[in-house]
């Protein structure tokens, strides 16, 4: 496929704007630091799942202003030819740290680390977040749906409901890294091999005179994945015994004990206990039942709080749009910037304090109780400070320091890795299953207080001391 | 820019298991007629706006199975080789019919209709129905907005919260068809003349050892298109003050007369008129006041009501992602097949009664009162039924039929227009302007009943009685 495409443009225009006001007052070498973070979880839940970081290293690896670019921005008039020709040679020369795809991550911490020269971290803004924000918001509301669903498996089926091409390709991609076994999405499984399904739609059964013929011809064709939709007129008084006798026609004289149902409309928990029983009497007690129909993990919960029999859910809309929740509200925020070598940190004042900004080059800490191998707390801390993971560590909370906790016995992870030195690739990304598989043990690192879907417990994200004492005087010395 | 994608394989698995069925039956050349209607307007809306055919028609004209593609099927090991070496050739032969974009349409009446041989009709569903409703979704939308606004402009500011890079561009493309003014998103600017726009982010001002120095530094690049951005630190106490002291120094010297800050945080009514004053009473009155800050057209609405001094909003995250109702639920229904030269009508029955197909081979039109200017009703007929504007046109609720309505003095206009026949474009696509335009004439025949936000009036789409007698037998026989 040449799915190559340049989306250097894929730009707020103020990113050009100040790129070129950098440029021509002399500050575009000056470094700067800026982090992504987020401020709160979607759908009110008690972590996210961090996604997209492959698409924003391809990207920023691919950057380059063609000459459509440089002809189109010398049209708008405002830029000086000096900083067109500067943008013919343009490459990310920065370093960027970054947790890795399927990461837990929590409001208020960076989870992205720019270090370029001002002109260089303020252009990549836009596509970095947008990209982080559309994939994690989709891994993150995988993963509650998938949760839901208590070990059954979750099929992604919402292409024709996504926001365009790269919501629906992209979107199949995270709800993978957030745990869903599958997808109707076939380029998605063409481009990231996550596995592709699917059989039949109304359409199918409406194509042939009969219900019963749709199903015969269906189950001749793929005697081996044969999954008959079977709302088309009437699930319970013709498409499940049309189903049945075209398994008992087709299947049984094979000796093929695989084949599965799928319901689509109607009073989705009864009439899957109703096909449960129909098939069972019919001794078809290994045919699966599928259903699908506007899911989301608290419909999903309630039918299994109900008894349904179900074996596995597609889940359309309400995952590939998110649409309790559909926003992720990623950030990018100057952290520091360099002064004859030296960092200084800046902030951002607001009259609203949620959203005053951490300040300066900073490192992130994950804290593992060695007794129960959970995650207690995360740590924010400057660039240079160390923690010694074989002492006692005292956290507290930011805005209420006298709350105070002390933990020993702990693991100290960092949780940034190295991306890019020096504009060069330095990390290895990793397979797309792996990700996968790192995602759901990092979740189960996680206490159930923090799991939970409504209300849940309010993960520590806390600085350390000498941070603390940075943001604090700051905030003072911009009164 | 090379932004050339192969996205035939974008499409769910099943059209592809369905197609191959099709073949190897001998059912992949019958032809079937399938049409795109939705169901209920997002927001609960009085109506939409149609969007996305553009690339609808891109998308079928470049449709090609590549070398990759194929051996991507050939390793599912599904499908037949005689099936693949068939793709191989693939290309669209049938006719389409559409609604032109910038359409307002309604729910339950065909906005695309397709006439094609089984494999062809079954496979384009996917990809154009995701298109289709995210575009009309981000023209609805953005239509409510400008409508909130009573004349003042928006400009579309969401990519960072987009899902992903199509939905930002054409996200950014759609919400001008609906009225907006212009947009934040470059490549939307460069691919398809939407006006980009922006000036500076937070970090502008921040990068700088002091806001004057930033707003003033500003000002000398951009002397005319000066926005400055407020609220860094403190709006009333530091923003506006240094604002207007970079605008006294470098802007009146020049004599330049066109300048304007933003507000992007707090609140922004009282701020905006607070503002206002202080600009006034500084010689500034023709300093435009630009605000933005998550809003929606109920915001803006109760932003407008309450005096609030803004001359145009930026609007983000709850436009690009129609985050009070993010899913368009546009679907692709089989409405009738060919037996020997005939078009035999197809229903799909649902235990749901809305869900029951309009069934046949239609047209739509739509009626206007020659009086008033305004559009009475849409009327979906028989694709051969002729309509007589000078006699008395009589319609009727199709559920409530003894609610009847004559119109008479109306200009009867089809809706659906030729897109393909044969295969071969006959459509003139227009420029996006034009777009634009349309739809903005098309909404004014709108009764404002039909234009309220909440509770519009209901307006009639109505089946013909040709129609209707067929609907009611085909539903009688299947009971």
């Amino acid at each position: 496929m040449e799915n190559k495409r340049n989306l250097t443009m894929l730009c707020d225009f103020y990113e050009l704007t100040m790129a070129n006001g950098y440029y021509k007052c002399g500050r575009g070498d000056e470094i700067s630091y800026f982090d992504i973070f987020f401020r709160s979880v979607p759908d009110g839940g008690g972590y996210a799942i961090a996604a997209g970081l492959e698409q924003i290293i391809d990207y920023i690896r691919d950057l380059r202003f063609d000459d459509e670019d440089i002809e189109y921005l010398r049209s708008k008039g405002i830029f000086d030819e000096e900083f067109l020709s500067y943008l013919r040679g343009f490459k990310f020369t920065g370093d960027m740290w970054a947790v890795p795809e399927g990461t837990v991550i929590f409001p208020n911490e960076p989870v992205i680390t720019v270090r370029a020269p001002a002109v260089e971290a303020q252009f990549i803004e836009t596509f970095m977040l947008l990209m982080f924000n559309h994939q994690s918001l989709i891994a993150t509301k995988a993963n509650r749906i998938v949760r839901a669903a208590e070990g059954r498996s979750i099929s992604e089926f919402g292409s024709r409901r996504a926001h365009s091409a790269d919501a629906a390709i992209l979107g199949a991609r995270a709800a993978y890294i957030g745990g869903v076994a599958a997808t109707a999405c076939t380029i998605t499984d063409e481009m990231y091999g996550v596995p592709a399904t699917g059989t039949m739609a109304h359409s199918w059964v409406q194509m042939f005179d009969s219900e019963y013929e749709a199903f015969r011809t269906y189950c001749e064709i793929y005697p081996d994945s044969a999954t008959l939709l079977v709302d088309t007129y009437n699930v319970l008084k013709s498409g499940i015994p049309n189903a049945i006798r075209a398994f008992r026609d087709v299947l049984v004289p094979k000796g093929i004990k695989k084949c599965a149902i799928r319901l689509d409309s109607g009073d989705i928990t009864y009439l899957s206990k109703r096909a449960r029983k129909m098939l069972d009497d019919a001794g078809f007690d290994y045919c699966k039942i599928v259903v699908s129909n506007s899911l989301d993990e608290y419909l999903i919960r309630d039918m299994i709080r109900q008894g349904a029999k179900v074996d596995a859910f597609g889940v359309g809309e309400r995952l590939i749009t998110s649409t309790s929740s559909p926003v992720f509200g990623g950030v990018y925020k100057l952290a520091a910037v360099e002064k004859d070598g030296e960092v200084v940190p800046k902030i951002k004042i607001s009259e609203n304090v949620t959203k005053i900004t951490n300040p300066h080059f900073k490192r992130v800490y994950r804290l593992y109780s060695n007794e129960t191998g959970k995650a207690e707390a995360d740590l924010i801390t400057v660039y240079d400070e160390k923690i010694d993971e074989n002492a006692p560590i005292e956290i507290f909370d930011p805005d209420y320091t006298w709350k105070r906790k002390t933990l020993e016995n702990v693991t100290v992870r960092p949780l940034l890795v190295d991306i890019f030195k020096n504009g060069e690739l330095v990390y290895d990304v990793p397979k797309l299953d792996d990700v996968r598989t790192y995602c759901a043990s990092e979740v189960a690192t996680m206490w159930d207080e923090v799991r939970r879907f409504d209300n849940p417990h309010n993960y520590y994200v806390d600085l350390s001391q000498m941070l603390w004492d940075i943001k604090q005087s700051l905030i003072s010395k911009s009164r």
